[in-house]
């Protein structure tokens, strides 16, 4: 007899990708996902679908800025240890590392822009998900009034994600890197190194299911990082003289506040040994100094800041070390107990 | 006599790349050539170099969108007919149609960000050349109060620019696409056509050197567009009840328009001939009908407009037509003298 061709029902139908949608089809799919932040925002004046969005600036100055990810540079698709990125891990840490941006000037976000671009086998659900992750961090971060304005939808070989966000100052001043000042409290909000640790498991050969929740944990922090938004804000309208995120490392990003502010940041090297604690279980699995997560390990998005001396930290902050005058003959830079730390951490083109 | 050495004076020198530098470094060598715009700009309170910049907004209002151009998606590197595009082209490629995008608001731009993802063996020399096509697009095109306000370097395996854009309504109000009336004049300020006819040259083995000024000129709008930048305030000026740029082609965003604002555009077919003129060129030396550019192409960014019936138009306008409302039983679109036309133009998924 001979074999019944097999019907429609039965085959199992090849997952939806974007080169199968126009344009309008995708965005159809993607904007009821992305509505969070959008319906009664006073920020948005107009929302996505005509050339351009308006938003409402209510103090007469936006913070902006731009942030880009793209596949196998700042994330893998598919990791060593067998994790696999999904859509919502790259909505989620495009959210949390512009989100940042906007927080380490004390600022509070009011809307962001985003533009995918997406080799065409990328599948439909894949977007989808993006989308839902974007929302989702947006929202559980703590920026409830920072809406999706609007985008663009692009072909490209390798998946790229970039976002512009807004933020207002709500008539504040903005802490600058350039502010901090001799006697200051070198202060920390957030975390530092997890993300590190957690690439250092996604990138080895322990596969995924092997690991402890501690463990996990720091793996999701790499994949989607929790800046501690309210920080910002706080910290400026505590007095704080410098600011910035930590996303390329304490000692590179910690050696710009430095030399803007022409000053010395002296780390406590006890503060660094109790910082690198959470990090243990990631580091005797792999055999790993994790003080080197500690000092060249970005993208926690933690918040480097500087306050002035007797000043009482707001709420989430914790001393790690102090700034001081450099010495006549001595050059601006981070320094651990006194002693210059090597410039360790993230450039995206030296190697 | 056994053969000497070279020297080091005498060997050619391999172009520095991008992966020799860091990427302070390679800012250095951006930086001054993005002035333009930041010296005396009001609108720039804070420029590059912290988490963000803030940007002055007088009327309590900005206008938002956001762009991106992909290696091999959206230009060549190197085409058919041998055209080698240069960083410039891209650098001005990437203001004019971001530009563009706030002149159909009705606005006028009052700052950008841009993020450059560039492989690493980028020529430097490249990403200069880029830098001064930003700048000298933004000074040419007439945008004198558009600062760079900051940006992102970064690594992929294709280049790829995204350009997020600020601009000001000036106290006015926004044209949407959705504001044609029956009735209403329908007008172009711009050229339609030009860039899709330079496409089709850069696409054909006839090489650069064969064509003539004429020929060149059409490839010169694909590398470098020229939008109208006066047209989109001048035409909110003089009571303009819709607008919209035309990026991907006469037809498809004249239907886009038409259905946002539920009405049939009407092209007048003798006008669209006249359009063709310019093209007969390029349509001539290809064997190709110019009237598939003139309703398909988009990407010079020419400004589609609908203005109330008895309206002298603005400068630099010229009526294509008119707004009607569908009949009873027909769906909002685009005719061609009264007749249906095909939606044709650039979809960025769809085939």
């Amino acid at each position: 007899m001979p074999e019944a061709a097999p019907s429609d029902a039965i085959l199992p139908k090849a997952p939806l990708t974007v080169a199968e949608l126009s344009e309008s089809q995708l965005l159809e799919r993607i904007f009821p996902r992305l509505h969070y932040g959008q319906e009664h925002n006073p920020s948005l004046i107009l929302g996505p679908g005509d050339d351009a969005a308006i938003v409402a600036v209510p103090d007469g100055r936006t913070v902006l800025s731009i942030d880009t990810q793209v596949a196998d540079q700042d994330f893998r698709l598919e990791w060593s240890n067998g994790y696999r990125t999904t859509g919502y891990d790259v909505g989620w840490k495009a959210a949390a590392q512009n989100l940042s941006d906007i927080n380490a000037m004390g600022a509070r976000a009011t809307s962001l822009v985003v533009s995918l671009t997406m080799p065409p086998d990328t599948r439909v659900a894949w977007v989808e998900d993006f989308a839902d992750g974007l929302s989702a961090g947006i929202r559980e971060l703590g920026a409830p009034d920072c809406a999706v304005a609007g985008g663009d939808l692009g072909r490209g070989r390798e998946l790229a994600v970039s976002v512009a966000i807004l933020g207002t100052l709500d008539g504040g001043s903005p802490v600058l890197r350039s502010g901090a000042r001799a006697g200051d409290i070198l202060a920390l909000a957030g975390t530092v190194g997890r993300a590190a640790a957690g690439l250092a498991l996604l990138e080895s050969a322990v596969p995924v299911e092997a690991l402890t929740r501690a463990q996990r944990a720091l793996m999701d922090t790499q994949c989607r990082p929790l800046p501690p938004l309210a920080g910002g804000p706080l910290a400026r309208d505590s007095g704080a003289t410098a600011m910035m995120d930590i996303s390329d490392g304490l000692v590179r990003d910690g050696h710009r506040m430095a030399s803007a502010s022409h000053a010395v940041l002296n780390l406590d090297a006890s503060v660094l040994e109790q910082l690198a604690v959470p990090l243990l279980p990631a580091a005797e699995l792999l055999g790993t100094d994790p003080m080197a997560w500690i000092l060249g390990g970005g993208e926690d998005h933690g918040l480097l800041a500087t306050f002035p001396p007797g000043l009482q930290l707001p709420r989430g902050f914790t001393a790690i070390g102090s700034v001081e005058a450099p010495a006549p003959t001595d050059s601006t830079g981070v320094k651990i107990a006194g002693r210059p730390a090597d410039t360790v951490g993230w450039d995206h083109f030296a190697d």
